[in-house]
Formats: structure tokens, C-alpha cells, sequence
């Protein structure tokens, strides 16, 4: 088993994230990468259902919890242009730990396309824990 | 073949829709049906994932566009309360008709367990014909 230069996956079992992990620092960032296949996109136009998209952003957020168990309380999320099938998504979340409070904290994420943003989001986790980032 | 008395689908094929429509009426409302199954919750608590309630309502707010083709453009979500594991999410989506701009509406969809409100969202929707609501 190779050596990992990050961290463990804390708040649910690694095979239920959406998407690969490839970075993780617990509660600071993560990095993910999800490819669009067949059954991830609209049959007729071949664009990728923003359902996935917003799966693999909100699973991040929940993965970069160093908790036990942490829970999407709120999200404002915009999707920047389409995505098509074999295209790869690159979510990148960033905990803000200045926002901070009553067991709550938001997890901002980008996911790009190459250099293209194509989805973003804030998302506001509960952290079950009750533990402040 | 029952004869129904609400619309069809336009936006997508039926089967693209999660949850089962159980009422349309174009550019105005629907209701569907999801029930929560092992599948959609985290193993380790029961809690169905943020992810499925949301793609009940967004894919609800979607299908309820009398157009060809429709995409989410953004969205303001709240999850209220947990949803637990045979639960039955009954997705309530009403075009907010005075909010058509730029070939954009809003939906805002109530999901409810029971008399219990477990989510809302305000969906902005792009219409992809360009015709407003």
C-alpha cells in the first residue's frame, strides 16, 4: 500500500465520497476528482446533471470535516457553464474557519475543468461534533 | 393506459426524473414522490445523503419547465431537519412566474415528511428555448 501524503477521510467511509479523492488536509482543504460518465448525463444533450456535480462538491465538504459525523445544513451553489460527458471535474473545498460558529462552518468549493470554473458552491456543514473549526 | 390528469414531462425523459411525479402542471407546479432507500444513506447513521433530497427537488424543478430542454443555473438550499432511512419526501416545485428574466425563472421547491418541512430550495433555472415562464 502506497504512502499517502494526506489525511484520512474522517466523517464517512471513503467509498461513499463522490468522486476520488486526491488531497485531503482535514479541516482546511480537499481536492477531488470526479469523471463524467454515460449515466451521469442528460441522455438528450449529453450535459452532465447538476445533481452529480453538487454530489461530488458536497461530499468534499463533508469529507474535509475532521469529525466523526458532519451534515449539509445549507448551500448557495451556481453552475458556471455546462459540463459534458468524459470531461473531469476537479473540486477544490476550502474550509473558512473564520465563519465558524454554533457547531457550523462553510466550505467553500470550486470544481474546474482544466483551467475552466464551472461550479461553485458554499456550503454551511454542521458538524456534529459540536467541535468549532 | 390510466388516463392522467396532469402533463407530461417535456424537459426530460421520464425516467431521468428521481422520484415519482405524482402530479405536473406546466410552468406552474408538481409534486413528486421519493422514498429513501438503503441506497441513499450514510451507512453509518441512516441520515439520507444531502445529495438525493436535492436531486428529488432539483430534478422536480427541472421537469416542471414546459420546454425541450432546461438547465439549473444556481440554487439557495436548506436541508432543516434529517431524513431518515423509509421515509417518504414529498417534493412540492412552484414556478415563481414573476421572477422571468432573461430567458431565467426561479423555482422554489418545499420538500416535506409527512406535515414536516425537511428542505427548501430556491432554484434558478436556465430555459434553454429562451421563452419566459
Amino acid at each position: 500500500m502506497a504512502a499517502q501524503s494526506y489525511d484520512q477521510v474522517r466523517s464517512l467511509p471513503i467509498d461513499e465520497v463522490i468522486g476520488e479523492v486526491i488531497d485531503l488536509q482535514l479541516d482546511q482543504s480537499g481536492i477531488s476528482l470526479f469523471e463524467i460518465r454515460e449515466e451521469h448525463v442528460f441522455s438528450r444533450n449529453g450535459i452532465a446533471r447538476g445533481h452529480h456535480i453538487f454530489s461530488q462538491a458536497n461530499s468534499l465538504a463533508i469529507a474535509v470535516m475532521n469529525e466523526e459525523m458532519a451534515l449539509t445544513a445549507g448551500a448557495e451553489i451556481r453552475f458556471l457553464r455546462p459540463v459534458r460527458l468524459h470531461e473531469k471535474c476537479i473540486a477544490k473545498a476550502n474550509v473558512d474557519k473564520s465563519s465558524a460558529k454554533k457547531g457550523m462552518v462553510r466550505v467553500n468549493v470550486h470544481t474546474y475543468v482544466g483551467d475552466e470554473l464551472v461550479f461553485e458552491g458554499k456550503f454551511t456543514i454542521f458538524r456534529t461534533g459540536g467541535k468549532e473549526a
